[in-house]
C-alpha cells in the first residue's frame, strides 16, 4: 500500500523565541504532531516551516503532498501569494487534503480556500470541554461525547466560517463562550478540516483525543480516488446528441 | 394585508398543577408568548391546548393555521397520531410552518417531520449564554452577539438532529455543556425551526431577546408563495418530448 | 478483519410475478446486487425479502447488520410498523448504515428515519446521465464526471427530500426532467444513503458505475466507531461543577 | 420606508461591439434588468460598467449599496483585485448583498468571496429547463415546479461550488447537461446568490419567471439588521467572569 504523503507545516517561530513555549513543544509543535501521526503505518511524516528554504514546500515536494496540516500565527502576511495559490490550486484539484490547525483560522490557505475573513474573538487561556455533535462522522470515531482540555486559549464566536459541510465538534470555555471547533469543508474536489485547539503555550497536542482527532482528520482529508481527470479549466463542449453519449 | 394566522399550543399541565409555574405562567407560557406576539400588526395570535376538544386542533381550526407554535413537555404520548399526521402533512405541502419550543424536542410533530429521535441530555436549572453563529440569518435580525439567561434548564450536547440547514445559534451552560440551541430545518415544502429555551420554571418567555428571536421566526417559517399545486402524492408523467414543454 | 455484515432487503414480488422482470433478474434484483458485492472480501453478504418469516429481519438478524440496503415498490404498507421502528432505531443508534435503492424513496423506513414524504413525480423508462456534482466524496471514488444509463424509470424533481448533507449525484433525463439521485443524509449517530438508479424493468444493477456507488456507499454508511454508547433516551445529568469534569 | 440600494455592474463590453448583443440588450443587460427591477417601490436601481470611471465602484457609491449584482465575462482579470477586496469585505460584514449572474461565476468577487475557481464546462445554445428544488426558498416564490427557456448557453456540471446553503433550482440541458443553477451562500455576515441563466446572444432577462426570480434574489439577499457592529478584526476579549456578563 503506498503511504499517505502528509506535511506539518508550521511557522515555526514563537518554539525558538519565546522560552515557555519552547519548553512545552521544544523541537516544535508540528514535531510533536509527526510523533503521534508516526506510528500510523499508513502515513509518511515530514515537516516543513516558513523559514525554510521556499517556504518549506517548493514545488517539487507540493506536488507529493496527500495532506497539508497547518499551524501559522504572527507572520500569515508572510506566506507568499505564489505559494498560497499554488496550495488552493492542490486542494480544488482534488489532488491533497487540507487541515487547518487553531490560528490558521486566519492564514492565507484557509480563508482563501474555504471563502471567510477568519474572524473570531479570543482571551486568555483556560478549561475547555470539547462536545462531540455528529458522532456518525469519520472524524469523530472513538471520540468520547465530550472530553477536557484543561488550558487552551479562548476562541469565540461569532466565527465567520460558512456553514460547514459537517459541523463535527463544538467547544465550550470557563469564560462564557463557545466554539465551532471542528469543521468540515468540501471545496472544489478536494477536503478542508478546521480544528480549533492547539495554542503554542498550551498542550492541547499531547491531549490522546485531539491526538486521535487530527489522525482521523488526515485519513478523511485524503484524496479521494477521481474517476475523472479534474483541471483548472472550463473546457468547451462540442456538440454532441444525446446518442452520442456513452461509457 | 391578510394577517397571519398564528397559533400556540401548549400542553398546558404545568401551569395548572405546580405552584411554582403557576406564578411565573399563571394564565400558561403561550398566554405569555401570545402577548408579546400580539404586539406585531401582521399577526392573529390564538391559543390551544392539549386537552382542549380536538386536543386543540379541529381540522377547520388547523387548516387556516400559518404557523404553529408547540410546547410539549411531559405528555407528549398523549398527543394523537392522527393529529400529529395532519400536522406533519401541512408542512410538507407548503401550507404552515412549525416552530418547536424547548422541550418539544422529542415532541411527535418535531421528531417525525425532521427525522429524529430527539435525544439529548438535561439537568438543573443555570445560566445560560446564547451565542448567534449566523448574523445574516433573518431569525439572528436584531439579536446581539450574545445575551444571557439568567436561569435555564441545562440541555446538552450529543443532540441527535439532523444537521440543520441554517444553525443560528448557540448555547453555553454554566456547568460545562452546550447545545445547538436555534436550527432551522427546511422539510417538504415547509419550514420548521427549534429553539431551545423555555422550561416551565424559569423566566425565558419574558427575555426580550427570546421574544424577539420568536417572533423573527414566525415571519421566517410562514408559507412561502408556491408557484404550483403542492399536492401529497408521486404524480405519473404522461409522455411528451421536450418540445412540448412550454410555460 | 471482521467482515462488514451486509443485508440486501427486497419486497421480491415484482421478479416472481411478472415474466418481464423476471428475465432480467431470474433470482430477484437483490440477489444481482449481492453477486456484485460478494466479490469485495470484507463484505459478508445475504438476503431478506418481504414474504421472508419475520418480513425477512427477526430480532436476531437485524441485530447483527452493519450495512442495510432497501428495494421496496408496490408493499410499502405491509412492512410491519414495528419493524420500521426497530430500523430507524439502530440507524439513529449508529448501529447500522441504510442504503434505500430507487422506489425506496417512499418506503416507510427511509421516510420516516430522514423526515420526508418521499414524493417525486415519475413516468416511462429512457435514457438517464448520471453527473457526479461532488467529486470528493467517498461514494464518487472512481466515478467519472458522467456516464449513461441507457434506460432507466423517469424519476423527477420536485423530490421532497431534506437537503442532503452531501449531494454527491444528479440525474438528466430524456424527457426533460432532473433528479437528486444520489444523496446522504446523517441521521442520529448513523448514516443513510439514496440512490435513484434501479427500476424493476431496467438493467442499471449490471451497470459497472452503478454497482461501483453502491459498494462505495455500503463502505461509507457502515457504523462509525462510536468512543460512548449511544442510547436511546434523554439521560439526566447530576449537578457537577466545571472541575469535577474529567476524561 | 428606505428603498434598497440596488446596483447591477456590467462588464458591458459585448453589446457596444457584437451586433447580435446590440440588437437584443441594446443599452446593455443592465439596463434591462434595471426596467424589471424598476417596477419595485422598495428599490432604487442604478448601474455601473467596467469602463467607467473607478470601474464603476467609487468608494462613495459602493459603501451605499445594499444589494450588488454583476454580470462579467472576458475582462474577468481587469477588475481591480483592490476593489474586489472592497466587495468581499462589504459582504462578509453584513452590508452588502451580492448576486453573481450567469459568466459571474468565475468572477474574482464571487469566486473569492464563497471560496471556489468557479469551473464548468459550455457549450452551445440549447433548450433549458429549471427546475424547482426548494419551494420553501424565499427565492423560489411564486415560480412554478419547472419552466422552460428557449435558448440558452449550456452550463454544465461538474460545477465546482462549494455546496450550497440552499439549492434552490436546477438545470436541465438538451444536450444531456444538469447544473446546479440557482444557489445561496451564507458568507460572513452576508448573503450570496448566484444564477445561471443570462448569455448575451440569449433572451433570458426577458423571461418572467428568470425576472422574478432575480427580483426574489434581491429581497433575500439585502442586508439583515445586524444586532451588533460586526468588524474586520479578531478582537481580545477582555477576561471576565461569568457573573459580569449581561446584556
Amino acid at each position: 500500500m503506498k503511504k499517505l504523503n502528509v506535511v506539518i507545516w508550521n511557522e515555526f517561530r514563537h518554539e525558538r523565541t519565546k522560552e515557555k513555549v519552547k519548553e512545552i513543544y521544544p523541537d516544535g509543535l508540528h514535531a510533536t504532531i509527526k510523533s503521534f501521526l508516526d506510528v500510523n503505518e499508513d502515513m509518511e511524516v515530514s515537516l516543513a516551516a516558513l523559514d525554510d528554504p521556499d517556504q518549506g514546500l517548493p514545488d517539487e515536494r507540493l506536488e507529493n503532498i496527500d495532506v497539508l496540516l497547518w499551524w501559522g500565527h504572527m507572520a500569515h502576511k508572510e506566506v507568499s501569494d505564489e505559494l498560497v495559490e499554488k496550495i488552493r490550486n492542490r486542494v480544488y484539484l482534488g489532488k491533497m487534503g487540507f487541515i487547518a490547525l487553531h490560528s490558521a483560522h486566519r492564514s492565507k490557505p484557509f480563508t482563501s480556500i474555504v471563502g471567510t475573513n477568519g474572524n473570531l474573538s479570543w482571551g486568555r487561556n483556560q478549561k475547555e470541554i470539547m462536545w462531540t455533535l455528529m458522532p456518525s462522522h469519520e472524524i469523530a470515531a472513538g471520540i468520547p461525547d465530550h472530553f477536557l482540555i484543561e488550558s487552551e486559549e479562548l476562541y469565540s464566536e461569532p466565527f465567520y466560517i460558512p456553514q460547514p459541510d459537517a459541523l463535527v465538534f463544538g467547544a465550550w470555555f470557563e469564560d462564557g463562550h463557545i466554539m465551532r471547533a471542528g469543521a468540515c469543508f468540501n471545496r472544489g474536489a478536494g477536503k478542508v478540516f478546521y480544528f480549533q485547539p492547539g495554542h503554542e503555550t498550551c498542550r492541547s497536542y499531547y491531549n490522546p483525543y485531539v491526538q486521535r482527532i487530527i489522525t482521523n482528520a488526515v485519513r478523511w482529508a485524503k484524496p479521494n480516488e477521481l474517476g475523472y481527470p479534474v483541471e483548472n479549466n472550463c473546457p468547451h463542449i462540442l456538440t454532441k446528441t444525446v446518442d452520442e453519449f456513452n461509457n
